[in-house]
C-alpha cells in the first residue's frame, strides 16, 4: 500500500496509556503507516454507540484506509476477530457487531475469521487484543500482506439488531434518538432520504417532529433560531437531530437515546 | 507546499468522531498534510478562550503551517468563513473574532472571505462546517492552491474587544484572570514586558500582586515556594500567573477568569 | 536517524494547548520527527503512575524511539533535566524517578544531566520546561545530534522507591494495587513470573488470591466470569489483576491503588 492509513474507534478512553501503546505495535511493524484516531471517547463496552459512530465517520478516510474498531466487552472469549473488506474500505475488529451498519451499506463485502496466529503479538494474557491481535494484523495489513493470508472468510458473521425508522399509519414515521453528543444534540435515526421519499424533495421543511407529546419546529439549520427552545434539522450526516441553538438539548430537555421520535408528514 | 503542517484548535472534546471526520477529510484531499492538534477541549462556544489558546500556540509551530481553528456558534449562519495570512502562518477560521490576539501582533495581515464553493464538500446540512468548509481548504490551500482562488480579501472581519491591561493612578496594572489551565494556574492579561516598561527591566521582582484585596508575593518559579500558599510569576509564555505550588489555586482561592488582578509598581 | 520516533507520556491533560505546543517545538526543530502519545491523562503530579504507565508501554514502540515523559512537580527548581539511553531506547525528562520502572529493567544505562542551554528555547519563564527544554532537546537527538553534546553521564540519578512483592511465610506473596484503568480494573505488582517461579509453570491457576480478607478466584480471561463478583487473572502486561466482568472492579469493591493483595500458592 501506498500512504497507508489506519484508524482507531475504541473505548478505551485518555486516561490510559492503551490507545498510545496500540500505535507503537503497528508503527513497529509498518514504519510508513499513518495512524489516526477517529474517538476513544466510546462509552466504556457500547457497541451500539461505537456502530453508529463508525457510520458517520468511515467513509471521509481516503479509500483503502484500515480502520480498526475496538469495543469488546468479549474480549477473549471465543468470540471471533473479524477482517472485513468492502469495495473501499478494510475493518479490522471483533466479531460482536460493531461494524454491522457499515456492512449494512457495503455493495460489496467479505468477511475474514483471523486465525493466523503467526501474526499476532506473543501474549502474556488475554486481556488486550487490540494489542496482541488487532494492532499487529492491521500492521501486516497495511504493509501488503495479502488479506487471504488472515483467516478464511465467513458469512455467519455478528449482526446487531439496529432500530430502523418505522411508517405507522399513512403519515408518521417513528424513530428514535441514537445519538448524543457533546454539546448535547440528539441525533435520530430518521434520515433525510427516509423523509424526502414521502415528502417529495422540496417539501421536507413542511414536516412538524414530535418528541415526549410535544411539536418540535424544523429548521435548517443552527443559527436561524434566537432563542433557547427545542428545534430540529437535518444534520450534516444526513439524520433529524434535535437541538438548543448555543445551549444542551439533552440536558435541558432531558432527551436521552432511545427515546421516542416521530416525524408526521404533511 | 513542502512538508505541509495543519493544527486543530476545537470546542469539539474527546467524546465525539468530529475530529476524526477533519483529518479524514484533509488526508482524502492532501495525503502528505500532517496534521496536529493544539487542543480539542475549548470550553463549548467559548471564542475568547480559544484566542486566547491560539495566541501562545501559534508561533511554537514551524513557518506556513495553516492553524484551523472551530469555534463557532453561529455555524450555517451568514457568519463567513474567513482564510487569513500573516507574515509566517496561515489561518482557517469562522469571521467570529476567534484570531483577533493573533491579527493584533500579526505585522502583515490579509483576510479573505472564502466563497469558493466549488472546494467545499457536498453538504447533506449546515451544522458541520469544520468538515465541510473548513477541513477541505486547509487541505486545498496545504497542496499549493493559490490563495486567491479561495475568495477577496476583506477589511470589515470580526475582531473581539479584548481586555487589555491598564495604568491607573501611578503605579497600578490593573489587569484580570484570562485562562486557567489543568493544574488550576491562572493567568493573567498583565505580560511581562508591560511590567519591565513600568519598573525598568531589572526590578520586576519588586511588585506587588494584589487579587481579592489581598498582596500576595512574587516568585521566579514554582519551586521556589515551599508551603500551599498563592504566588505570582511570569509564566513560560510570557504573561503573569498566579499559581498555588503542587496544588490548584482557582480551586483553593476560588479565582476565576475575569477576577480582577493588579499589579504594584514599586 | 531515520525514522524518527518520539512519544509524549504527561500529566497535562487535553484542555490545555500544551501538548500541541510541545509538537510544534519538535516540528520546528525536525520536521521528519513523528510524534506519538502515550497518555497525557497521568493524575496531577503522580510520578509514580507515571513510572507504572512508561513501564507497561515503551517496548511496544520501535527501538530508537525516543520517549519523553514530562510530570514534573519540581519545574523551575534545581532538580535536573536527564537524557538516558538503554540498550534500546532514549528517554528525556526530568531527574525525579519518572523513568525508575525502566532504569530497573534495563540491560545497559547510561543517564545524562542535559546542561547544553544552547540547545533550549529561549526561556520567558521557568514553569513549561516541556516546551523550553524537553522538546527542544527531543527534536534535536532525533535529528542526529550526538548524546555527548548534551551534558555529562552522572551516577547519583533519583530512584523512586517501588514497592515490589514480598514472600511472607512460605506460601503467600504480599503485593498491592498499582494501577487502576479507565475500566476500573486493578492492577497489581505482582508478576505472572513471581507466581509460576514459586508455583511451576503449569500451576498458576492453583493459586488463591486475597484482597480485604475475601478470598477471590482466579480465572485466563474476562469472558471466562458469567456474574458481577470480583475475580483476579493475569493481564496482557504479565500482571495479577482484579476485574469485574463487564464491570468497575474499583467502583463496586471499593479498592483504591495501595490496596494490599495477597496470592495463598497451592
Amino acid at each position: 500500500m501506498q500512504n497507508p492509513v489506519i484508524t482507531l474507534t475504541t473505548d478505551f478512553g485518555y486516561k490510559d496509556p492503551f490507545v498510545g501503546i496500540i500505535k507503537g505495535v503497528i508503527l513497529k511493524i509498518n514504519p510508513a503507516a499513518k495512524v489516526f484516531d477517529i474517538t476513544h471517547g466510546i462509552s466504556p463496552q457500547n457497541i451500539f454507540e461505537a456502530s453508529l459512530v463508525l457510520e458517520i465517520s468511515y467513509n471521509a478516510f481516503p479509500h483503502d484506509t484500515i480502520h480498526v474498531a475496538i469495543v469488546d466487552p468479549g474480549v477473549g472469549s471465543s468470540r471471533r476477530p473479524i477482517l472485513a473488506v468492502t469495495e473501499n474500505y478494510f475493518f479490522i475488529g471483533p466479531d460482536n457487531g460493531i461494524f454491522s451498519r457499515i456492512f449494512a451499506l457495503a455493495e460489496r463485502l467479505t468477511v475474514f475469521h483471523i486465525t493466523a496466529e503467526h501474526y499476532f503479538l506473543k501474549q502474556d494474557g488475554s486481556t488486550f487484543q487490540g494489542k496482541d491481535i488487532f494492532a499487529p494484523i492491521a500492521g501486516s495489513l497495511s504493509k501488503g500482506v495479502d488479506i487471504s493470508h488472515f483467516g478464511d472468510p465467513i458469512t455467519d458473521f455478528k449482526k446487531l439488531s439496529i432500530p430502523s425508522p418505522q411508517l405507522t399509519g399513512k403519515n408518521v414515521i417513528d424513530g428514535e434518538v441514537v445519538y448524543i453528543d457533546r454539546f448535547g444534540n440528539t441525533m435520530t435515526n430518521i434520515p433525510k432520504e427516509k423523509i424526502s421519499e414521502m415528502t417529495g424533495s422540496n417539501s421536507e421543511n413542511k414536516i412538524k417532529v414530535l418528541i415526549k407529546g410535544k411539536e418540535i419546529p424544523f429548521k435548517t439549520y443552527y443559527a436561524e433560531v434566537k432563542d433557547t427552545g427545542l428545534y430540529a434539522l437535518i444534520n450534516s450526516f444526513g439524520y433529524l437531530e434535535l437541538f438548543v441553538r448555543n445551549g444542551n438539548a439533552s440536558r435541558s430537555f432531558g432527551i436521552k437515546t432511545g427515546d421516542k421520535v416521530g416525524v408526521i408528514l404533511p
